[in-house]
């Protein structure tokens, strides 16, 4: 089967992700409260908007990693269509993750549960990278582009020590989580790199 | 007429009735409860993430059977745009019948009226296969590949008992709803199979 | 210009604008109403879920009609662009037009409102119309489908008709948007025979 | 890389951005207030529902250049992605500014951080015009419409002078927001001629 609905869904469901999040921005008002338009009730919501553009920021990755990969690829088996609707099912806990975390101050149990989802997205990524890479073959350029995956891999162990961190100090999870938000938004120009000089399939 | 605002349409509806089912998940906070940022907060919340996760398969049945579908089909009559409307009016219901069903803990009217949605969605998209297979004539892919549609008609026969089920116990009618969404999920790789044997009509 | 990309954006805010009235249907519950999980609490909201109804048809008939209208064009200038967004500037707002009246039960001014709402709907996409078939020329195919529109100057009519009605008999102007509608959900087929028979300018 | 993704993906997010700026406008109603099925209900909501116009033409003159500058240029880069994506983060806020100005009567504070936001889209937006420029070369179709941006950088000048003024009077602030728009909005077809004389790249 052709790759381009699943993208075209893919792209419609991490565009409303992304967006709907601005949605548990609540918006102080006069009404509800005595200082509603002043610039402390915006500084007031610092944990909630904190949260928004780390959301913002994995989601955004996420959509350029999916961008890159299915580049790669020519036609998808149903194995991918699954595999695929179950990143995209923890994709779409994030804005409640993101919501619990921000509108509770950063609490331990909250961070917690955002780098769970966090690691159940990384997973399921991981888990198409797989079911993508042994449909194409070892010799494809999406198998050549992934090679070993030691970011994928690292991010898995990052995750999973900040989970545990977030037990003692949720702000040192933080950091963790943030961590592995950095580490994909640099380096990813040297894969680009290696893909513009492989042969790619719709050459 | 070709096909492809039909399915750019579809994936966008449906899409956003997936990712908007998230809204209904209310984030718990300290500011509301006094335990809003404990892992109780989040237990508690079991129907309504039940609820969730059973909606989010079955909207993902659709677009994977509504994808499969499309792919056979080359072009589409005003015929066929109306019955695909019907299928995402139906749909675009389901993320109220959800928040209603676990908003109530599964109680009796709501697991009978989120039944009576998933019926009149199955019963839509059977009109819409139907209203497909009439335009591309007995011999078509199509045909062959929809065959007597004996999962379809199995699962209207289970998500009416059901409804009638759930009059009495509503726990049984939920795992009717179950059974027919694990019958979709699991053997679908046969009618693909027999799909990439027959010749496709763009190829 | 091509008109893909309008094409792909109108169909977005059209399947927004669909989706997110089902938002509006806020979920009768126990924790609200002593009530609220049973039918009793669904048959209270009669208006809301007729008024959903009839805005899904409605925008549905947009999505329609703007998908065979574009059908016909194969370029665009930056002024359709613009008679675009205004036409989904009208739309965007069907759904506060929708839940206004829905939970005010179809009172006076909502349904006045409504009823405005749908005409300068109705009175953008003539605008629409009018500068395709004008950059089109009036021998294309477009101007020969669309011929002397007395559908559409109908439709102004009866929602001015409508809203009009409204400050005396709000269920009089409620049947009269119907009606518009109706007469747009049946004979549309003719058009599209026209259509199929006329030559088109991409095949 | 091709940019069909990058489109389809921006798209989707201004299409979401604009369209659910309308969930912002709370419906009265006769539950909540006396008067909620009133005309005047509806005019105590002016500032409300002036902020969603003045937001809607943004977004739409947003997504309009978009469109005409990502119709000059034929593939992408990593940093044009990225790039992309800072300008949709910043459009993203804008629904919560525009709830925030709309729902305090544009006072000072929610007037200025509305000003950010615009101010923070408009530095986006250059930047993804040099990053796309660069690419491209200095003698491409897109470098000759682009020209010297004094539309580009005018607008960074106004919004500028509106956030200064906002302090001591909020509606001069707004009145400088809306001639940008305005600037944007009339002579743009000037640039479409010249587009139109140039050589595109996919002819």
């Amino acid at each position: 089967m052709k790759k381009s609905r699943l993208e075209a869904f893919s792209d419609g469901v991490i565009a409303i992700i992304i967006t709907i999040m601005v949605l548990e921005l609540k918006v102080p008002s006069v009404v509800t409260s005595l200082h509603g338009d002043t610039w402390s009730a915006i500084w007031a919501m610092w944990p909630i908007l904190l949260s928004y553009v780390l959301s913002f920021v994995n989601a955004g990755i996420y959509w350029n990693n999916h961008h890159h990969m299915f580049y790669l690829v020519e036609n998808i088996t149903g194995g991918a269509l699954w595999a695929n609707l179950l990143l995209l099912f923890w994709l779409s806990l994030m804005p409640f993750a993101t919501a619990w975390m921000g509108e509770n101050n950063f609490s331990q149990a909250p961070v917690t549960a955002y780098g769970i989802i966090l690691l159940m997205c990384a997973i399921s990524y991981t888990i198409l990278s797989y079911v993508l890479v042994s449909h194409c073959g070892k010799n494809s350029a999406l198998a050549e582009a992934m090679g070993k995956d030691w970011k994928g891999k690292a991010s898995l162990g990052i995750y999973a020590a900040g989970i545990a961190m977030a037990f003692y100090k949720p702000g040192f999870a933080l950091a963790m989580y943030a961590i592995v938000a950095i580490m994909w938004f640099i380096p990813d120009r040297r894969i680009e790199r290696r893909v513009r000089h492989s042969h790619h399939p719709t050459n």
